[in-house]
């Protein structure tokens, strides 16, 4: 029933590969199928001015497509001299959903930009970036921790990301681009590695949803998140 | 425990004052507790150019805070140049909110424009501007029907709109902001009149949430919409 | 002659409501007939950078339509990316006005910010400001005044605005917006409690005047102004 | 008592040299003073949007200042990404005098463009863009008339424009910039060869003024006026 | 004496891999050394509006830099709200380029756009995008000719591009960022695959130079684009 | 066979006269043909942030063109929010060129700003900035000399520049308007007084060329700097 022939509860395959740039603190190239996004994190000694003598660090992070990562070329944002509402939004999330995971007094007052690019789009991008934005985080911290910059480990947990809607009238997992533009009930879902929720985001244009339908949409995403966090985990042994 | 003395699950005094501004085809000032929105509803004879040819109609929304709604003065958005990125996911979720209780076939190849205006701030301002905003299309529709241009009601049923979030580790309704902004998670519940859910948006900053604790605010935001829609059903009668 | 049915020397009818939102320091919603205004003042412990270590004090002064405030629906400057060359000569305007009503040196090396921000727009929507954001600056520096941080009150006399033109041929005062867009030769006036001017705005688009015509204004906004001062008198009492 | 020795009523030496430039269909290099101002004048085949099919043409004008115009550099506006509010207010203000010199049916639905860039600024820049501005409209007109573009003459009479204020406690006439920063009140009058008003603007910030002393700067204004306006005739002879 | 250890007159490695994204007509991920940069290619059915009528086509180019293919992050021009000075000379250097080995009649009255990313940089940046470009440009080319929608090949040559320049007072080839950054004179060359000029840009900032170095820099150039054709023919083969 | 009906080396007249603002520390106006740009040259106090502790002084420029300066009406940048890219190509060449010839280590920590704004264009408007710009540098420089803010001279020779192209298929020198817009080739030529060359760069839009031709086009521009130089003494002496 699905375009792509997967199971309802099936994800696409997971690739994750780290260290993929030379200059970045920790980096990967995150692949969910045809959905891969280039993920590199930064660190800077100063925390936001919003935060000075607090002894808070920060973690934010940025959102970017390249402009023929899609099916037809969609307009530069730089070029456009804006960032859209979408891309904001996307990013606020991000930044928000790996904060969620982080011990912000073990970091100290510096702060960690994680950059999502995404190369090539087919669904779910804002999952794929969280996914991988979190590889590229546990390594800069990784680096940090190995400097002695920080003494203690600022990542409580896993964080990584899911959407699941109603396609044809069935819950379904991780959608592909072709589900996604014909689901009439979508969202995410952004957990950790223990299974706890951090951010959910479900949505109906065009039906409404029930709290059954509901249900079942949080059963596939604890599943789908359990396969993207062993495979975080895989990517950083 | 809440500071403003409530129940766990007390909402704050609804009014919606129907006809405020002499010009727009509907409008409404609702006001939940100290959150004030003036709501106006602007009838367009077309629709986006993206609908051309297709009969169907179109619905959106614009959100804006005055300066000094807010208790310290906010930098005017226009002074700055740009809609901020939380103006932005705002507007886009009043609008995705409104249209998924239209039938745009039925209200043709037009657009209604909800502008939603804070005068007053105190948390809360995204729900009670789709709940204010639902009252202000329904007169501009009415009056669509009323004049003849459209012959099938295009709304489906109510939509309002309630905040709910886990305060000083107890889950409650309806948010004031010095609940707001110490709420370990918090989010904003979008359902029809019906009880169907048509948005559902928790996130946690500061800690992580249970799928236990998710069913308890779903009871919440249920009983809490009920509330929404009888005063949207008295101020329109 | 006149549309509204007035004598030529008959102004619309005024209300000032003062202290209409909690946050500001000063606030009042003016109407003045249809045309509707929200003024409020922001006290800020610093004056701008060019006053610094001078001792001297600044008002400044922002203005806003909402976008329904008009018959049809205006662009929202915040979405547009800036404001209107007619925006910022208004708030210019503005803050010139209620500054020449102000000893700098006993407000002292802080800044008032009036916003003034038209609900419903019918025609002089700057006079009412300039007017109405003169009781809301008094409330804030009677705030000032009562809380010790200023010793002597630095408004110097009342501040108020109105609007004069040659309608169909004929000085009339306090145009609405069907005179105001027919009106040959229009302007405001501002002027001081006392009856001293501040500043003269006429202009002419379709015909010029005679230096006579002149002083037929003058003597109307007299009369007008010593109304609006009244009133002010009676929102303060 | 004037820094420059004039007398109360007396103008600057005025220069118009035309025809400074081979492109424009009128120009001219415009001399108060040591303020110069390059005025050219280019005329479009359509007029505004909003005009079309009315028969009516639009004349318009826009201002700008080299950088180093004035003793101190001023930021380049386009390197800002912005015209300034003072900028926006006086090209307002100088395409609304020019289009009160015209017949706009007589011009056809066309459009004419006045730019005045000022090359060296020493106070009066927008009068002096005014009176420039009106010889190279008279210059493109006389080529649309020339070509027969045009049959009957649309400029009504000479538009010209003087800066009066009061200096030092007296009324003085065509203030430079020594005088224009320390008036206690200043202003623009804008009238036609007839001696009829177009614009008036006073405006006090330091000191209010009085209806007499208002009389005396509009006899000064009359005078100085006359002045530029031969100064016109013999440019053009 | 190269901080890479490389001959005055040696490239680095050059790798170019093609078919690197599923949507675009054409694409390859191009690498010199540690310089890499995703090229692809949009083909659009429509020339620029200046074209239309002449059946004539065009080929222009955007460029972009990931925040992090730098040592420090570079702030994200999106973000940022516009393209730098750089971006905007680069891309419009590529264009046109690109531009020089095309016969745009043959091509017909449609636009191919070449996006240049840069995922990794490390010196010479806009000469890959150009020699990678040219990749991308050829395999959307070829995806028209075999289409059927053109009938002749519009591409009259290989286009590629080399830096040289002058390094510890000798001429070298291909800087790299360490060499970039301290060269006293470079620039770029840009040649056919049948050696002609198609764009020479040298610059000093530190020292001049001379007749004689610039033909010593032009024999190393035509050297290394010979190389880098050779290149691009076997990423085509 | 020139349009001009010059020979293939003959530049046009050259007019330097300086002077010409009394606000900027130096300034010219320079006529090469009917290309005219005024220069001036303003003297910051402060290097630029990035200069900051290293004793060496900057200098930078910026450029502009008159609205119609040119045949027909070009959109003023400043009402059109942002310099082109074709404004900020060219104000970093006049930038960069000029530095070429400065010791910024005798300059000291200062900024010397080179504003070169085009009051009439016919080609070559960036050549003929370069070569004014310097006399406005040398005539600010020699001010700081003779104050004695600096101690021995920063300019290490005269700056100019001219534009070649190969037109009609032969070589020419100092393009005008009409050779611009069709040459096949063409570019612009950096020279020192000593004829050492600072920046060169020869594009071919149209059709590639040889590097025999680039001899023969370095050639002419050898004997065109040399008239250029010849004239800034003239100008200076």
């Amino acid at each position: 029933m699905r375009p792509s022939g997967r199971n309802l509860s099936e994800c696409r395959p997971i690739s994750i590969e780290t260290g993929v740039t030379k200059h970045a603190e920790g980096s990967c190239l995150i692949k969910v199928g045809d959905t891969h996004v280039l993920c590199t994190a930064t660190i800077e000694d100063r925390a936001p001015s919003f935060l000075k003598g607090t002894g808070l660090g920060w973690v934010t992070a940025e959102y970017g497509m390249l402009p023929r990562a899609t099916n037809s070329r969609t307009r530069r944002e730089a070029a456009a001299g804006k960032q859209s509402g979408r891309t904001q939004e996307i990013q606020r999330l991000i930044g928000r959903a790996l904060r969620a995971g982080v011990d912000r007094s073990a970091l100290g007052e510096r702060q960690i930009v994680i950059d999502c690019d995404v190369i090539q789009a087919d669904g779910g991008t804002r999952c794929a970036s969280i996914t991988g934005g979190w590889v590229a985080l546990r390594l800069a911290v990784n680096k940090l921790l190995k400097s002695g910059l920080i003494a203690s480990d600022p990542l409580l947990d896993h964080v990584a990301a899911i959407s699941c809607g109603i396609y044809a009238g069935q819950p379904v997992c991780d959608l592909d681009y072709a589900e996604d533009s014909e689901a009439g009930t979508d969202g995410n879902f952004i957990m950790t590695g223990a299974g706890k929720l951090i951010e959910v985001q479900m949505s109906a244009e065009g039906a409404t949803f029930s709290r059954d339908e509901m249900t079942r949409l949080l059963d596939l995403a604890e599943a789908g998140v359990a396969q993207l966090v062993t495979a975080q985990k895989a990517a950083l042994a």
